[in-house]
């Protein structure tokens, strides 16, 4: 049984069926006090329009979502990357989002190296916290499938999370996001999420389904795959986080298809008995 | 550089064009000197004629591919999957490979315990040591890519496989199968490899595709991905592997569907160019 004053929905659950005026409509009238929103969704409908609409109807944020993609080879790439996040994290405080959700970035194809990489996501990081610090973000390291490695995210596990905070030294302002699609697979989360501890600034569910067929775009709703989300949720509170469990489905050939009052009460139904 | 004697083409590299006569006289056409079988194709062209045709032409084996999946939580049909494997141990035997790669088996859905099934995954490779060491063929732990632990290996990474070979304490029988398309995201990846040292009696290579569309069947040729592989075959000879290199591409929508020659000579020459 989860407190429904915890639940939060990301907004790309409803990504396809809600522009962010219908999508806020629909938290309300299913009783849903908090989200995270997507920022193409936010620069859509405009920063300030979406921070006056969720002011306005009262709805709590568990984060923005998201910014990152630092890992460019090239300095002067990267700098455009970093000046990118900054502006995620303005649009971030300009929203009341207690954290930006960071995707480190993927695998140069023209170096293919990525100790390398992560090198270059960890300094990026350091970079950015003064300006995180500045404006009240923090920086939410979200470990990522290692299926998105090449392209999305170098940081593929929270043990390298937890390595990247020993290092940053920040525990202020640079928390680890923990999503259970992302690190269900992997031996050492029992014991790495103990490690976060306080780090643990974020918690997201859904599920992996046994005949997933998209790399990106197919979770599952909570309970419909074989995440032992009890368990996840379990380990993440014992580690100290009593936050928001935030629901982050991308499902282009299911969830995106259907009734968004009809996606909030599965989803609802689901928190008391799956996660 | 890497001395042609040690190449071994892997028959699901051209699944799909070539029945196992053909795909010899592919090999033989081309100076491939080895080869890893795929069982079903052994078991559609029959055990004793591959082994003859095999035989026959001078054909080196490197693996037998494969055996596992012994992760229900079902008693019966965990006895079943063992008798299975011990059917394909039997099979690699005929055909004189030195190994049967070993594939663990995923997570069922009925209980969503990734913990037991790597539990029983382990308990089973135990009870099969006895009969790989009486035809004298290797187990070859094979870790396999995070995204396949639903349904296909809850082995997802070196260190476990190592975590396994250590609680078995059967160096004689009992390997690991390193393929690069498997580990390369993994941040362990490196000392894991110099950990497992010996144990290491198989290595695959194929590259990882940006653009990557399909769970499985959607390998790259190396070169073409970004998998630093030079970088992965000198941690697997630092550790003490001097054997063949073994190329495995699933590829549905590119090498499946390419003539065996053009296919086998760019293999030949991304061996010098990109391994």
């Amino acid at each position: 049984m989860l407190d429904p004053a915890r639940l939060s929905i990301h907004q790309v659950t409803l990504l396809q069926q809600c522009s962010t005026p219908q999508f806020v409509d629909a938290l309300m009238r299913n009783g849903v006090p908090c989200t995270s929103v997507w920022r193409e969704k936010v620069r859509e409908y405009g920063v300030e329009q979406t921070a006056r609409l969720l002011a306005d109807n009262g709805v709590a944020l568990s984060g923005y979502c998201w910014g990152g993609l630092v890992t460019s080879p090239d300095r002067s790439e990267a700098a455009k990357a970093r000046d990118e996040v900054r502006r995620a994290l303005d649009e971030a405080a300009a929203v009341k989002a207690p954290c930006l959700v960071f995707v480190a970035g993927g695998v140069a194809p023209r170096d293919k190296n990525i100790a390398d990489a992560r090198a270059r996501a960890l300094d990026g990081v350091a970079e950015l916290i003064p300006h995180a610090r500045s404006v009240g973000v923090k920086i939410a390291l979200e470990p990522l499938h290692p299926m998105t490695c090449a392209t999305r995210s170098v940081l593929s596990t929270v043990k390298l999370a937890n390595a990247w905070c020993d290092s940053l030294s920040a525990e202020d302002i640079v928390g680890i996001a923990v999503d259970t699609y992302a690190v269900w697979w992997d031996p050492d989360i029992e014991a790495e999420i103990a490690r976060a501890g306080k780090r643990i600034c974020s918690f997201h569910v859904s599920d992996w389904l046994v005949d997933t067929q998209d790399l990106r775009f197919d979770r599952g709703m909570m309970g419909d795959g074989v995440i032992d989300l009890p368990a996840l949720r379990r380990w993440v509170e014992a580690a100290g986080y009593d936050g928001y469990v935030e629901v982050e489905i991308f499902s282009q050939r299911n969830w995106w298809q259907r009734d968004p009052d009809e996606v909030i009460g599965v989803i609802k139904d689901r928190m008391q008995t799956a996660v």
